[in-house]
Formats: C-alpha cells, sequence, structure tokens
C-alpha cells in the first residue's frame, strides 16, 4: 500500500491528539506504513507554523482550504469546534480526500444529514472520532456479549459525568449558551450512545428525555442565564425488551471523566468505568452460587489490541492510546480492511437520537426516532 | 419509665429480625428497660410456640387478635404479608397499641390512607420499618447535607438492585402477580423513596415512570404470564429545582443488596452504597484541586450511635443492628423523645409517590404528586 | 440439653460484646436453648448492679469470685485486661466451669502455660475469643483453602493495621509501659496468627522478627519515653515451603481495622480485608486470560451461618455477629459437637510464636518455635 | 538547541518502548526538536531493517558498534538482556555518546560500578530506564512527602508482584537460571527501590532478606531445578528511624502488575499501586475525624507533566505514556535543566541493597549497606 498523506486542521485538545496518533501508530502497529504528516492548519499562521514543526508536519498554513486542495494529502483530521465541521468535512469529501472528523457531528440535524450525503456522494472513508469504543475492554465487552457470556440482554444503564460545570462560581461561556446545543445530552450524550450503537448496532425505537438546570446563571458581567443544561436523563426503549437509562451529567463534583455501564443480561451483569479504564467487572451465574461475584478483569495481551502497545497485562493504556487505535481503524478502513468505527452514516443515528431525547422533554411524552 | 411490653406478628425475615432488636436492644443501648417479651403469634400452633422460646417470649399463639387484646402488651411488630398490615395495624392502633410495621404499608392506597387514619385517631405511635435510614452512615449523610458541606443539592441518583428474580429459570410466584404489586417499583422503590424522605423532607412534585419486564414469562406449568415489572426507573422533579432518578432492578445479577445513592451538590458529591453499608464517599470542592477525590469515610464511634455497638471505628455494623437502632428510636417515640422513624403518616407519602409514578407509566406522562 | 448458667466478668468493650452474644445466640440459631445469665461481676458494686440490669443478668457483683463458686453457672466469660486472665480462668477452671477467655492469653508464657495446664486438668472446654476466624468469609476462605480451590499455598501475608496510637500527640498510656507487652506484635499479631491456625493447623517453624517505634516519646509530663514498638515485622517459614509475612502496625493513619490477607497457591489467589468483612476475593487459574480476574465475592446463605442471621445475600454482617458466632461454637464444643474455636492448647501455641518474634527480633536473627 | 541523534539497541518490549517515546516526545511537550531517529540495531540485519522503517528509524543494523561509532548519533538507548548492559553502556560512553540504559544495570555488582565510573570519566549523561518514578502521580505522591502533607515518615511498605511465573507447570527458562540473578530480588526489587530513592533520596543503612522457592522445579525435560527465588522480603532501616518492608513475587496468581507503596506518616497515610497507576490514595489527620478517609485523588492538568498529554483530568495515562516522560527528563538532563531521572550512580546505589539483600538472605542476619 501506498503511504497515506495527513492533513490535521486544528491543533488543540483533539488536535494534540490526532497529532500523536499520526506520529505514533506504525510504531506499535507495525502493519502500516508510515504516515506522511503534510499539512496542519491552526491560526494564526504563526502558530500553525509552531505546531507543524512540534507535531511533525511538513508545513502549517492558516488556511484550511490549502489542506484541501493539495494532493499530496488523502486524509483530512477535522478537530476544530462543531459547528465548523460540516463546511470543512464537506469540502474535503468532495475534493476525494477521506475524513477523520471529531464528534458530534454538527449542532443542527440538517447539517448532519448533508456531511452524511456527502460521505456516501464521494465514496470515500468518512469516519467520526468516537475513542471510546477503541478501548481494548470495551471490544472485550462486546465479544462478551456477541458470544452470549452473560445471556440476552435486557437492560443498561450508562452515566457520563464530569465536573468541568460543577463550580457555579465558574464565570458563564459559550458552553452555556443555547447555540452551543443542548448541554449535557449532545456534549456527553452522544459518548454513551455511541456505545450503545458499538454494542447492539442499533438505536432505540422511543426515548424520553428529561433535562436539567442546576444553575440557572453564571456570573458574568453581573450574571448571566444559563440556556441549556448541565444534567440530562434519557430513558430509552429498543425493539426486543431492551430499555436503557442515560444519565449525563456536566456539574457532578469529583467526577473527572467517568462513563459507567451496567449491563444486565439474563446470565449475567458486565461494568465498565471509563475513570478505571483498563478494567472490565464481569458477573455470570453458573450456579456456584458459594463463589459468585463480579470479577475484575484487568486488560492485556489477551484483549487486542492491547498486545500491540505493551506485552504484560496489566499495566495500562492510557487516553491517547485509543486515538492510535482509532487511527489503525481508520487506515484499515481506507485499505478495505475489517475495522472498527463509527461512519457518518452511523453518527447521524446516534445524532437523530440525541434529538428525539431532545424533543421528548420539550413535549414531555415518549418520542419515537423518526419523529 | 415503665417497662414496654411487646407482642410480634410474624416470626420470618423480618420477625426474627424484629426478635433480635427486641433481645437486644437494652444491652447496647443501657438507656432503656429491657422489654417485656410477652406474646408472639405464627402459624400454626406449634410453630408459634417453638418460636416463642426461641425468641423468648412468653407465649407463643396462632391467633393475632389474642396479642391485640392483651393488656400486658404495649406495642405490636406486625411482619407479616403486606396484605395482611392494615387489618392488623388498624385493629392494633384501635386497642390503643403502638405499632411498628414493616414496609410498605399496603398493597392500595387505600389501606395505606386507613392505616393512616387508625394511627391519627389513637394518637399511638405508628412506624414503618424502614431500617435502611438507621444507618449511622445516613445518619451523617444527612448531617453533611444539613450543614451545608456539599452545598445546595440539585440532584440526586439511587440504584436498587438485586437478583433473586434474574434467573429466567427462576419458577413462577406470587412475586410475579398483579396481585403482588407492580414489582420492583413497590417491592424496591419504597426503599429509594425513604432515603429520600429522610435525607430531604419532602416528596417529589412531579414524576415520570417506566417498567419493563426482563422476561415475559416465567415457567411453572407450561410458562406463565409475568404481570409486573422486575425492572422500573422514575425520574422525580421536587421543588427547588432538584432532580432525581430512582432505578429499581430485581433481576440485577451479582447485586446482592445494593442500594447505591448519589447526591450532587453544589459544592460536592456524597455517594453511598448499601453493599458496603459502612462506608460513606465524600468529594468537597475546596480549591485543592491537587488533591482533591473522593474519600472514603469508615462509619466508627464520630458517627452516632454506631457508638453504643463497637468502640472502635471500621469494625462495622452489619443489617441486623440497624433494627435494634429502629427498635431504640421506636421506645424513644414512645417516650416522646425526638427520634428518627417515618411514620404511618410519612409512610404514606412515599405510597402516593409510589402510585403516581406507575400512574405515570401506564399514562407516558409527567404526574403530579396530587394526580 | 440442659440451660447453660452464664456469668461474665468485665462489662467494657468485650464484656458487653460478650453480652449481646449470650443475649442472641439463641434467637439468631432456635436450637441450642436460652442461656440462663446468672451473674456479672465488675467494679464498683453500684456499676455491676446496673450493668446487670441493661445485660439482662440475674445479679451484679464486684466479687468475681462469687461468680466462679455460683453453682448455677456452667461457663463464664472474662472479658478484664490481660494481666488477670490467668488467675480468673485457672479459678474458674478448678471449679469446674468452662471458660471463655479473650485474647491474648496472658503477658508471659508462663502464664499461659499454667492456663493451658489447668485447661487440661479440669475437662472442661476452655476457648479463647478469637473472633475475626469466626467470619463466614473466612470459613468459607478456609474451606476453599481445603478443596484446593487455589491449589497448594505457597506464600502469604497478612496485614494487621489500626490508627489509635498513630498521632504522635496522643498521651501516654499504660499501651505503651513494658510491662503491657511487646506492643503491636501481642496487640494485634495474635490475630494473624489465630488466622493462620485456623487456615492452616500449624504454628511456623522458624520466625524472624523487626519491631519499630514511629515515636520514640509520648507525651505526659515533659516526654514519656515510649517502652514497646507500635510497628512489628515478621517473617515465617513453615513445613512445606510455605513462608508467610506478617505486619502490624497500630500507628497506621486511616486504618481502621484493617486486617489484609493475601494468600497465594499454585492455582490461584484469594485476598481477605477485615475492613470490608462480608466480601472475599478470589481469583482461580482456569485457563481463560481473558476472563481472568479477582471476584468479589459477598457472603451470604450460600457461607453458613451466615444464613442463621439473615435470609437475603449481600446484606452484611456485623463485628458482633462474629461473636455471636463465637458464642454458638462454645455451647456447641460444651455440648461435644463439632466446633471452631481456638482452644487454650492452641492459643499457646499462637503465643507461643508471638514469643519467639520478640526473641528474634532481639537476637536479630532466625528462631525456631522451641527456642 | 541542536537536534539530538538517536540511536537504539534492542527493539523487544522495551525496545519498542523507547522507540514510542522518541516518536513522541516532541509532539507531547513541544519545548524540544523531534530527535533524529538514526540507527538502530537488531539481529538479524533483516529484522533490524524491518523495525528501523516502523520505528521511524534512518537506517538498521546488526551490528552495535556502528551505532556507537556513529558520529549523527548522540544517545544511544540500551534495551537488550541485563547481561549486555555494561559492554554496549561502556563502549558508547567511551565514545561521547549519552546513554539511557533499561534497569537493572547488570547481574553483577562489579559490572555496575564499572558502568558507573565509565559514566563519571565521560562527563556524559548515563540514566536508567526506570520509568514507574515518572509517573504524576508518583511525582505528586513525592510533592506531598516534601510538603509534609502527611507528617515525618516512619513506616513504609512496598509490594511488587505479577503473575508471569505462578504458574508450576509454566515451562523452565533463562529466569530461573542462577545466573539470570536472584529471581524476584533483581527482577523486581529494584522497582521498589528506586521509588524509595525517589520519594526518600537515600538508601538503606541495615538490610534483612528472606527468599522463597514456591516450585522447587519447573517442567522441561523431566523437571528441571528452579535455581533462584520467586518469592524475596526484604526489612530495611534507614536513618533517622524509618523501616520498610518489600516484598516481591512473580508468582503471585491475579496480580498484573501490582506495585502497591504505603507510606505512613505521623499526620498521614498515602497509597499508591500501580495497577490503578492514574490514582493515589491520601489520608490526613486533620482532627475532623467524623470526616476523615482515604481520598481517592485522580491523576489531571493539577499534576504536571500529565497536561502536557490531555487537558481534562482523570482521562488517564497510559505505561508507555511514562517513557515519554523519561525520553523528555533525559533531553531536560543533556540540556543542562533541572529533570528526574535514576543516574548511574543512583542506580548503583540500588543494586549495592539488592547484593545485600542476597547477602542477607545467604547469612540469616542483616547486613550494613556498605557490608
Amino acid at each position: 500500500m501506498e503511504r497515506i498523506g495527513v492533513g490535521l486542521i486544528g491543533t488543540g485538545y483533539m488536535g494534540k491528539c490526532h497529532a500523536m496518533a499520526w506520529n505514533a501508530v506504525t510504531t506499535v502497529y507495525g502493519d502500516v506504513p508510515k504516515p506522511q504528516l503534510i499539512g496542519l492548519c491552526d491560526i494564526p499562521s504563526a502558530a500553525a507554523t509552531a505546531r507543524a514543526a512540534e507535531f511533525g508536519f511538513a508545513y502549517g498554513t492558516s488556511d484550511w482550504r490549502r489542506l484541501v486542495d493539495d494532493p499530496a494529502i488523502d486524509v483530512i483530521s477535522i478537530t476544530v469546534p462543531n459547528h465548523l465541521h460540516a463546511e470543512m468535512a464537506i469540502a474535503a469529501l468532495q475534493r476525494g480526500k477521506h475524513v477523520w472528523c471529531e464528534k458530534p457531528m454538527a449542532p443542527t440535524l440538517s447539517e448532519a444529514i448533508a456531511m452524511t450525503q456527502a460521505a456516501e456522494a464521494s465514496g470515500q472513508v468518512a469516519i467520526l472520532g468516537y475513542n471510546y469504543i477503541q478501548n481494548p475492554a470495551i471490544r472485550h465487552a462486546r465479544q462478551l456479549l456477541e458470544a452470549g457470556a452473560i445471556g440476552p440482554i435486557n437492560h443498561i444503564r450508562i452515566e457520563m459525568d464530569e465536573d468541568f460545570l460543577a463550580d457555579p462560581q465558574a464565570p458563564f461561556t459559550w458552553r452555556s449558551e443555547a447555540r452551543a446545543g443542548y448541554g449535557a445530552l449532545d456534549d456527553f450524550g452522544v459518548h454513551p450512545l455511541s456505545l450503545l450503537w458499538t454494542l447492539f448496532g442499533r438505536p432505540a425505537s422511543a426515548l424520553f428525555g428529561e433535562m436539567a438546570r442546576p444553575y440557572a446563571t453564571r456570573p458574568l458581567v453581573g450574571g448571566t442565564k444559563v440556556e441549556n443544561w448541565d444534567i440530562a436523563t434519557a430513558l430509552l426503549r429498543f425493539a426486543g425488551d431492551l430499555t436503557a437509562t442515560l444519565q449525563m451529567n456536566r456539574a457532578a463534583w469529583g467526577r473527572k471523566g467517568r462513563i459507567f455501564l451496567q449491563i444486565f443480561g439474563a446470565a449475567g451483569t458486565l461494568l465498565f468505568d471509563q475513570e478505571r479504564m483498563n478494567e472490565i467487572m464481569l458477573y455470570r451465574h453458573d450456579g456456584d452460587e458459594a463463589n459468585a461475584g463480579f470479577r475484575t478483569i484487568l486488560t492485556g495481551p489477551a484483549h487486542p489490541p492491547y498486545e500491540r502497545f505493551i506485552k504484560a497485562p496489566g499495566h495500562q493504556l492510557g487516553f491517547n492510546d485509543l486515538k492510535i487505535i482509532e487511527c489503525r481503524q481508520l487506515i484499515g478502513r481506507i485499505r478495505g480492511q475489517p475495522s472498527i468505527a463509527i461512519s457518518f452514516a452511523e453518527g447521524l443515528q446516534i445524532e437523530r437520537q440525541v434529538h428525539a431525547i431532545a424533543k421528548s422533554h420539550r413535549d414531555g411524552r415518549w418520542v419515537g426516532l423518526e419523529a
């Protein structure tokens, strides 16, 4: 296979994360050529040049269209704020680039639809940066579920909580504006929904939503009205007698990166907490009541692709490693290999659910996914 | 103070628990006279006699009315199935006995109302056996909340899960019949509601409910249709921008006695899990970000009335000890001392919420408590 | 069987614990007659009378010899400070009483030997109050080990830590005097040794000890020299290639009642922590590497005699419940039933090991048990 | 500063880890130029060429001396088996290269001394790959200790356990040969000793050792005699009334990468477990007994250099990230910046302690470090 030429738009939290992944993927995996890091876009121009040197890209630019037009570039990482995704992704796809875009897709459903249509029209690979699903622990969970290790699943609970908006004295920012979205629902909710998608491969058929504001105002000049919701709860009904509860809170003191899954089946239960991302807890009913209990499984070489990173079990992957795995999946998809990733079309299903939950909150009643 | 004469109806799981409490309360507390264990009712008569000897009661009988009519008896423990509570409690109250009745009050709201009216008319003490609220850990939590240790509370999550109905091959019993109640909602839901009542002293103003059946049938002869719901979820709105989520599941493999509370405030978070009932987890925001974390507090003499049981911290109370504390509260209430207990009038508020959640489930919309 | 007449000497921490057990044992177990609580000894006389009323004993006295001489008394609980054990136990045994004596036996080995000889000469039951070994979790551990669940055991670590002497400003007391014993070694060390005895049934063949003083002095008038050691470590060699490490620290901030066992076998590992006394952690090597992990087993009815106390699993026994179990074992031994308890003869083996560790500390070399 | 030219000897577990670090350090930190990855050595030659392409090195070779002689190379990573360290490190230092050598230094003390002398003679930077000390959690622990957060330290326990030799049926390998070293003592023991060094900056003054063989033989042809010890325990005395216990076990089923530290001070306790490497547990005595408990601190941007990797707290670093930090420390030391790393001279102190423990085991008595 030819080497892949890479362009990167955005060099913040996620931009740097993409850069680390592009730099590391070949060393870690050994089975793909070293990507050619061509161009990087940031503003101002001087920042772009500086970041290009740090991140190992050949050039920096403040004009993202230069990357889209550069024939040496095959795939573009889009890591800028959500409201810019649609324009960039569509432009890149239309010029024949593959796209690796951070989630969520876009603030509005119509933009997400347009992105999906552009991806389909282009025939290029277009995936979203849902990194949590790449965790070997989550992959193992999926395998266990598929193998029936805990029987047919009947109920799921997912909580996603952080505390960056827990302080009522934290100043008002764009995050609390209506135009930033619903709040916790889209900011966090897409992650649990991506996990549900990964584990079960289908969206909910009916949804109910409730959102809450822990603090009605936040200090700025005087005290500015919070326009969205830092707390969101959703009830989901799936085909086949499966129900789920999602709870999101970005004002949850003490929670730093909690994504807690509880998956209940007819023969056992499976737990996972992102704050201890190298562990799975598994309870299996096997009739030996005196020795039944949740076992804490530490990920290791028995849980691919952990072994690509570390030879010994229990030594732990980190958050950034998940992006390296995701990068390898992207390359695999480009090469036509089986891969785990959420495409634009799948991501659109996730965003439809988000909007349905919000509609339910407004209406105070259950909403079907097509509503 | 005069000694208290005690009658006990029922000698099963909870009946024995009451008996242990009546036998222990004076040794543990030292500040109340030894109760006189007068009469005990069970069927058949021989069982009553045997249990009376074991439990230290003066006589056994198969006729509960004998206890109600016995002038030597001042207080009656009612620990029989729920559908028998109303008749017995009302009869006892009408004959001037104090009543200590296991929860929930009764299968129907009208019975619970009648019980409450009988209690009010009698002027006797009438409390319900909500033992979990007696845990020194819960008392400490209440003190912390009242002292503002985690600021104003804005969100609460409570989960109550066990696995005694998790096995789809577990045979059909009365528990899955409609006449036994809603299922997890009343079987379990009253406990989280009693905790909310204890911690916050008010019922929800609006409630939303969802219930689910993990298994549509259970084996008996052929396969019998399950008539109630082993899984229940409720969303609660309280006055003052407080919201809560309750989740109950009696088909949750691996959960044996989990009651997990998450209480989120503007200055911190408090966690508690009944499966580790001697621990509280507390996170307080104090600005020292580098050293912030959930602290696991082991209960000890600093958490009354733990010190009545054990002199050293971290040595652990057990489930049965909570009933001893409850027994002492009952005696205190009879003596006119300040006490922690849920009266029939308060219990009625809990049951109103249960029925409102069930109504919401049927209607698919939010229900006000008065509805 | 005839009823048992009970005498109790001492009404402090452990005395009350014995009293609770004597009051509860019949209600809990149902298979033994209610003990007759005859006489109780405390000083002054008024306290004895008051405690007798609280604890349900027929009379109180300040003269322990009255109990020893009372023909209505069959068994005597001795719960006074260690240096009084020998005289009382020997007198009781010589008058044909059974003895239930708190641990450790005595400050000196010669006293412990005399107690053991008196027990043997009397033919009465004489056991020590090693309550931790009565935990259903520990019993289950023993069964697992005996069944080979984790293969032949090759290494054990036990830590016992509390923090009641952790504060260097805590005033000097008798506990830090040489005549109180070695310090952590005998104060705590007998518990790990009792667990080793219970699990393996044999003493170490060679021992090495090291003791340390975290604080050389403690405040009193001026600053008084600490004469014993708050920290002790011992290395043990057993026959058959089994080694163990014991670590005791009564100046370990944050530890309230930690007794942490790690038992390593050729096919698995078993962990237990007294601070979570209703849990066992078990790792079994079974070749399924991807799903191997420590399982946390919550005790329940599958772990006798838990079911005597509570019908549902995971609801938790408490520290005081262990004494009730121990009381039932004592009664069983008196009745000639199989029972779990550490006799004076076995306790003497434990104390021999304590003294050998102390000798090793003095000599700086390994000490054989016979040394 | 000029770019650094890098050579890498060895491409196994640790070699790849070094390669990942060299590839990532500039992207992560941004404050050092991208290293020039010059040459890599592995055998056979074809493997070297393949790894060079994967790891991003300009050339591969099977002759390590080519790297040592290459003027474009400034620093050499040595990641081959221990018995090869001395020759390579000394050759590299003599040719003016900086050296980054994996630990432990060498099987014999004389080789370690020669390496240290070569480093001193060369004036080059020579550090050892003690990556665990680079964890932001450990750095924070060190800061806490230095700031007196838990008062003067009086006792430390460290356990290091894995289970790769736990299976008695695991075939005999070089690891169990005498020439591979003492076994767990040097294989694992150097890590706890490196942590003690990092946290306290001084070696023990007296040491006592005990080693054990869980399995006397391992299967090969027939059953081969195990020549070293999979279990090792050491007691350490430091100047100033500080004592420590080290326990190492490479046959501990269920332990995958456990390095558990317990640090006891006069005002608190600090715990850390490498299997949950993003957490510290801290107990501080502050007089508020009712709210005292171990707090679990999740590392985050408040714990440098975590923030170089991830912007949000609680998202977790991985094992490989520690090597990136170590790489940045090495570069810092080369540039004359303050840095955290264990030099050859410091590493020699660690190895002296290892040999003293082994000598104590042989002699059955305490050994001074100079012995």
